[in-house]
């Protein structure tokens, strides 16, 4: 976890207290329930909320138990016996340290996924309201990095809100997948545990009983989690690179917002850099490369290894916490973007109207001339705006055998702006379902 | 595409043939929708259907065109015209060659989906055979590698089809992200073409339309796809660490068939080695791999760029290929599983009973022993089990401690193998739900 | 592999065809220090030269055996005695499959890090030849694709050339790490193969004994070659970047070389797009991804495990092939670049001076003017220029408070562009040495 | 970084406190280069290191001046001016944040990668120690995981220590690659700075100049760096599940020191679970996943951007910390590992001598008895102790067609220990070198 990428209320879901809270709760309502199976008695029960409900854990003494035994659920039952007295020793029947691990990290990661899923309804609510803004603002559309025919900002918007809501929704799957919970004991045969106990405590969690554990939940759960939270980040990736694209000094389309107090440079004054959006391109590459591991974890040895576990102390916090900075980060960038109209007009018109060839183009096949013959007549007038910098309109109409086929009127007709937007609603409606 | 590790039909999809069929088929459906609008002559649709519907596309003549060109589908259109006539002028109207690759794409990789999916239902069909006919066999559970309580082979083989059944719903998920198709024209704008033909051609090609495209399909789309064939190829990953494991010399629970004909080692006769698992446990490392340059992908550049073009050369069919073969091969691996069911009683034996101390540990809890001296007792025989080569049984009934709190007839009873199997039928029941 | 992406030199030295030629001269250089030792009669080997030395191996016969046994070392000798005669017998004495394999793939890979060396004199060769064309070819040099101060495009090339002869020299050590034959047959031990065969051997094929084998070569020299592959693969993204970003319409500063029948668009015939380097940024994702998997084949279990050897299939062609393809075709780009010195010159200008704006400040410190005043003075009027389109120089000579402290002619100086080149010659003597 | 993961040493590089040290001391010896140019006055340099050579920087006020400036160097700078006063504005004279922040991270990275060298090589001699106390253990060869000859325990660990030691090499090429000192200024270009400067830094920090800068340090140097953290880290992998694979309860030759205070399971007193290499497996599968972004770093835009930093942040504490940590845990374990000889024995002798068949094998081809004849000879004798427990010795001596080639006094020959270990000086002398 690094500081500067990271919001509260994420950075602590991960922290000791929170950690040591969802362990109380798991193990007072495994109680309860062994107390109504008649396992235990239910003063016990009873006895375990009522002096640990709201107790203060001491992080300090259970990492001074823990170094002594090396076993970190010992560690923290020892210290809650200090809490609770005698009836300590009735907590925890029948379960084994992972059934409190694994649930806890069910826990935490739906946590994190609710906070990220608020995240990304602000990124989408940023999205639609920017796009809406510039749903005509005409600029030109770009595929190689080079002109092509216009579209309008907005559609660039309205693409990233519908790659986001689609990220939305596979973030909904990946939290269904890891919101169970496992209370099975042993090697997960529930042999000292009766599934009743896990029946209770999954609902007072917030989560579903695993189908089938083997002492700990099955990693491919998580691995689907943390590859998904990497699409989602190559999805952060893919906007924030069409930020730093757009603008360069010789776009310069938009802009990040530049707050009074901020420099750009130590040494440049007038330099306004993109950095958010550059940030969020390394923030994005971070957490793709958490699935890698997340991926590894999946093949443990027999019904359990522990070689998953390290692996999540890092993934956990490090891919969810560095997410949601990053979403909360562009859904910023994407608020307050500078957005510049008469640029993305003024480079559009750089190129003296060829970003109509491709009309013109069909306008010819359609007139009846062969699509070899089409091409190349519309290369060769291309070609002389392209070089000599004249206008392709001009151009067009003292082509002889371009006039063979199109009026001057066909192919004022042809430059008309509203040709390339005549469809924007359309997709709008598509993308935001009205 | 490694020729050993691929199976025709999969093999198939990614043919030039199949490639250029599909071409076809996009755009002569291209030409129904624009007819019925009345942009081109039926009877143009018409021939082009009577001419390239049945005929066979010169693979070479395309390539020697593409080498003038390098252009790949204007090399297609020009072979598609001498076989159709002048009516192919009217081809590919409006269209660009993102529409065509892309939604080519779209049809392959959902073809490539089916195909997994049926392999893993013949895989989960095998897992559940095998797990039904081993419900019962008992094995011991290990953790960490370790001796830990009794489960039985069926539980390991229901844990995987849990596991299966989980991947082949994300499949499924996968599959829904990439069957989209796009014929958007230039930049996605729809400007010379109506957005009616896409959705023709989309439900002649047993696709939807893609909501917003920019001359491409965004490829979080297909980012998530091949992550979920990462994810899957972990999960073969984790099956076959566990034949690797039960099939050691020192365990020998199970053993992959083999073959009259196979040799297992040029020096050492005696040897039968899990190569085929050890094969999936290789194979698993590729296809996960793959899911990094897919999410790489993503931030094209503007509304385009081709640098996901190569990419998708090599992981489009080296990971559908692969994991078909892997899902395959597992299914034919579980399928004629040797297992050795006395192996896996004198295995579990070979503790002198030491299986049952957790047992005993919360018998003596539950016997108001506190859980302290509980783990006191208990370690204290099971270490001279551990280092004596002693019966655990007759140690507790030789420890006038233990005596104090259990009967002989008690620890018979904490020993009762069934203990630990009676909750298998409820496990069964959710796994396989019924 | 790609055929498209595959150049044949690098293709053959993956072919059948040479993988049993070098595994017969493995065993035939075996025999010869065999017979040398008096293990086998000095007429074996022989008769293992004069009848194998020249034969053709039958690649469909080897096929047919090894669907047989199941095994492709045998396979290759069973058909090889059927070449060899009677002596075959006491060919493979003492070696183990793996002696013959693993000693193969060193042979393979030193081929293929050699073709690499060459692709990347190549390399160096175009960029050096262009770089010193280049070299005072003034361009604007940019930070965050912000104009920051002059360079010039030789600088951009010798960059390159740097980071492309560290590459090279990471090859070499990398050719050094997988350059090792073992032949010390089953685990390793030399129990049935005296160590001389294996120096013998080594000698013959230009490789080094390995001191410590386990039956395999060990997989960490591997996992370092295929990412030092990654890494070099990365240096070809950050060349094919920056080539990309030249040729984005705005900027335009260079062109990939159009060939004459070559069309850029089938849509808009006026498009030179940067494909060449766009492929060469998806084949980098390509070659990047293959490290992981083999970093993962180092931990093989005890011994020995065959799950490296389907990563390698894979690997070792795709990587190689791959990488021989993207170096060539860099060395295509670079050596055909368009480069255009007018539109350097004229977006170097675009910002009316600015670019002068650091040399300012430190003028105005060095004048004595505080760094935080120095600052405020150049950004008003910087900020000018960038808002109204002003010049920078007539802003500056008409602030009162700036020319308290510079001259007009101390300004004319600061506006010098030779300032910025001044050591040019000093870095180019650095990278080229001379 | 996870604390519990993490050394004082090597998290201490990372701190803000040394990281401010190494900036302070940059600034610093350049205020004495500059000065010795004559460029600042001489007392100026003098007041810095007077007035912030023993210095404590205030981080919170550092901090404070970020949040307005959003600029880490600025504000570091802005703080050092508080100390030093009026010479201050001198300081950074002509140089960039990237001068600064980058020849920062080469020393941190070096500084690391010594501490990463003294792991090795304490590594390296706790390998040595153990390799030669147990050089004539014999113990069984597994590959596939099924026994195949005798080996020793010394010669495993040799291996690993043959492995760690290309290790070492392969840091110390790291190391030197990324040891260089960028004092370039905007861009690279030395415009505002002079070369000397540079040279006087570098050589104080203990680095070399960089040849060719572009305002940054290219990034392929540190990629290179974190790869070749990962190769280690897959060593560290090696050795690891080596011992998870030894210490398992049917196998049990080794076993992690089991301190006298721990518990190994909450529920199961007798298990003892090799948690340190388990622990260590899932540490490497996190250094290896750190390569990946580092390679995505290289491809910076143009001169520079800043995307690479974030990463950077994470990776550079996260990969060295962890790696520190994963081989000074492995180093302990190797030191401390308890070892079995007696099991190494009886499990070595439980498959009743088949591990002979190979000798055995050869013995008969010597004699004269064709592959394929001696191949089945041995087959059917060793079958027979495969499955019904037999003696192989004792099998092959009844068996009248083998005694037709060999004698009795042969076989007694065949099954001698010493054979397989006859080798084991030779590979030791080659790997400790003496």
């Amino acid at each position: 976890m690094i500081p500067r990428y990271a919001r509260q209320p994420m950075v602590d879901i991960w922290s000791p207290e929170t950690k040591f809270r969802i362990w109380f709760e798991i193990e007072a309502h495994a109680c309860d329930a062994q107390a109504e199976l008649g396992v235990i008695p239910k003063q016990a029960a009873e006895a375990v909320w009522a002096r640990g409900g709201n107790a203060t854990f001491d992080i300090d003494r259970i990492d001074e138990i823990e170094r002594e035994t090396k076993h970190d659920v010992i560690a923290f039952l020892t210290h809650l016996a200090e809490i609770v007295g005698p009836e300590a020793r009735l907590v925890h029947q029948g379960m084994t340290s992972s059934d409190v691990l694994d649930t806890c990290l069910a826990v935490q990661l739906t946590r994190a996924a609710d906070i990220l899923l608020e995240d990304m309804d602000a990124l989408l609510a940023a999205l639609k309201k920017r796009a809406q803004e510039h749903k005509m603002t005409v600029c030109i559309g770009r595929s190689h990095g080079i002109h092509a025919e216009p579209v309008t900002f907005g559609l660039k918007l309205a693409q990233a809100y519908a790659e986001f809501d689609r990220c939305k929704q596979r973030l909904v799957t990946a939290r269904a997948d890891v919101a169970t919970c496992a209370l099975s004991g042993a090697v997960g045969t529930f042999a000292n545990i009766d599934p009743a106990v896990e029946a209770h405590v999954a609902q007072k969690m917030g989560l579903t009983p695993e189908p089938i554990s083997t002492q700990v939940i099955p990693r491919d759960r998580h691995a689907m989690f943390f590859a998904t939270l990497g699409v989602i980040a190559s999805s952060v990736e893919r906007v924030a690179t069409e930020i730093r694209h757009l603008q360069r000094t010789e776009v310069l389309e938009v802009e990040e917002y530049f707050s009074p107090g901020q420099k750009g440079s130590s040494a440049m004054p007038h330099k306004r850099n993109p950095v958010l959006t550059e940030n969020l391109t390394g923030l994005a590459r971070m957490v793709r490369s958490y699935a890698m591991p997340a991926m590894e974890n999946v093949a443990l040895w027999h019904e359990r290894d522990i070689s998953h576990s390290s692996v999540e102390r890092y993934v956990g916090p490090d891919a969810t916490i560095t997410l949601d900075f990053a979403l909360s980060r562009l859904t910023g960038v994407i608020d307050k973007l500078l957005v510049y109209p008469d640029r993305m007009e003024a480079n559009m018109n750089k190129l003296g109207g060829l970003m109509h060839s491709q009309r013109v183009l069909l306008a010819l096949t359609q007139a009846g001339v062969s699509r070899e013959d089409a091409y190349r007549l519309v290369q060769r007038n291309a070609m002389k705006v392209w070089h000599e910098g004249a206008d392709f309109f001009d151009e067009l109409t003292g082509d002889e055998e371009v006039m063979a086929s199109l009026s001057k009127a066909d192919l004022e007709d042809l430059f008309d702006l509203g040709y390339h937007t005549k469809h924007v609603d359309t997709i709008f409606a598509r993308v935001f379902k009205g």
